[in-house]
This record gives structure tokens, C-alpha cells and sequence, in this order.
């Protein structure tokens, strides 16, 4: 897996290793209990899923178990991520890596981004959410 | 171009009329005067270029002059955006297409994501910049 540079530093720093923390966590949920995800979402959360956007914790669990699959399984490739001084707390995080469905055999490559904000409980929800496959 | 789908609304939106001018402007400067692109970012702005993390208009500018290739062409695949209103006013920008360098034959994928944020002028600069290209 390949992080963030030294350049700058923020490699090992607190919003780091949220944002490596909540990266395992989110797509070994997708890949194991897919309907646990909407738990990581709030009522002003928003996903761009391919280009469809969708609105509120219920809507995106929806959204994400009426996706046109069963199996699958994420390799994560890269993990960036940056604070947002201007909304303390918040977290930007973009991934990029492989996705294996089950019964294919080629791989699909596909980048993500979440913002990450706190929340009441003294932990974090996913704000803002936007998925792509990269053809091509 | 491949913008945002009807789902859950967004098209035409006010802040999806300003990622897309945004996104036409920020690549048409990247290929025709690349120095201009610092005036876009502040001090509080971070970039994440392949890994590398730079901090501050100044070193962002630097970093960009700095990139080992003269010529570049970028064409834009996909533009997905969403405003954060957690944070008023600021808009989440993820682009994906394809980047042609001078003299080379391939084209190469690149994702890319932008967090503009309202400055005191009634415009916006990059408070978060993530680039990243899409191997095989």
C-alpha cells in the first residue's frame, strides 16, 4: 500500500491514522456486511455513486444494497488524506484501488472519496462520499 | 463528458455550475500557464500530489512548476460534486480523465478531487487538492 509522502509530513499524524482506520474498516465492511455501512452515514450525508446522487443515511444504505452484485472484494492500492483547518475536525480521504466481483475475472479499477466529519459520540461520520470506476 | 445523474437531484445546481467552470478553468490554466494555477490556492491550502503532501500557495506554486514534464494535455472523463454543508458554502470536486504529455504516445489516467472553499473576494481557492494517477 502506498501512503502519504514525507513531504510536508502528516504521515503518522492523528487524522491519518483515522483515515487508515476508517479505509479497513469501511471496505472490509462493504466486502463482508455491506448493510452495516448506512450506520456510517447521518441525515445530511450525501453519495455519488457513478454518477447517481443520493441523499441521507437511509437513501445511500439503500442505494449501496440495491447495487447490482453480491460478492465482491476491495483491494485498497493507495490511501491519501488531508485535515480541513477551515472545518476543524473534518477529514478528507481518497482511495484508490481494485475491485474483484464475484464470478469475474478481471478486476475493475475504481477511485473514492469521503469527508469524514466528527460526530456527537466523539467519532466520525462519512459526510460526503463520491465513487468512480476508471475505464480506460 | 459524464456529469451528475438526476438521482437525488444536483444538476444545474448553483454549486455544480461553479465546480464545472472551476474544473474548465483549473486544467485549461494547467495546460496553457501553469504558474497561474498558485493564485488559486491560499496558505491554509494543502495538495497531495502522488503521495506528496505540500502545504501554503507558495510551495503548492513551486510544486507544480516543478513537475517533470513541460507539455500536457488533460481531457476530462467524469465531474462529480457535492457542497459540504457542514462547512457553508464549500464544494467537493472529483474529476476523472485522461493526461497527454509532450512527446509521449500513451495517455494516463489521473483522478483528482478539490475542496473549494469561499474567500473574503465573493470567490473561491483550493483548500484541498488530491491528484493521483490510475495504474493498470
Amino acid at each position: 500500500m502506498d501512503g502519504q509522502g514525507k513531504e510536508g509530513g502528516g504521515a503518522g499524524s492523528e487524522y491519518e491514522v483515522v483515515a487508515r482506520a476508517f479505509v479497513d474498516y469501511y471496505y472490509q465492511t462493504f466486502d463482508t456486511n455491506r448493510a452495516a455501512l448506512a450506520a456510517l452515514y447521518g441525515n445530511t450525508s450525501m453519495l455519488s455513486f457513478e454518477g447517481h446522487l443520493v441523499a441521507g443515511a437511509e437513501g445511500i444504505g439503500l442505494k449501496l444494497a440495491q447495487l447490482p452484485f453480491e460478492q465482491c472484494r476491495h483491494s485498497i492500492c493507495t490511501i491519501d488524506c488531508q485535515p480541513t483547518p477551515s472545518f476543524p475536525g473534518g477529514i478528507l480521504v481518497f482511495v484508490s484501488g481494485n475491485l474483484q466481483l464475484g464470478g469475474e475475472e478481471h478486476q475493475l479499477r475504481f477511485s473514492q472519496m469521503f469527508q469524514l466529519v466528527p460526530n456527537q459520540q466523539g467519532s466520525f461520520f462519512v459526510q460526503n462520499d463520491i465513487f468512480r470506476l476508471n475505464y480506460g
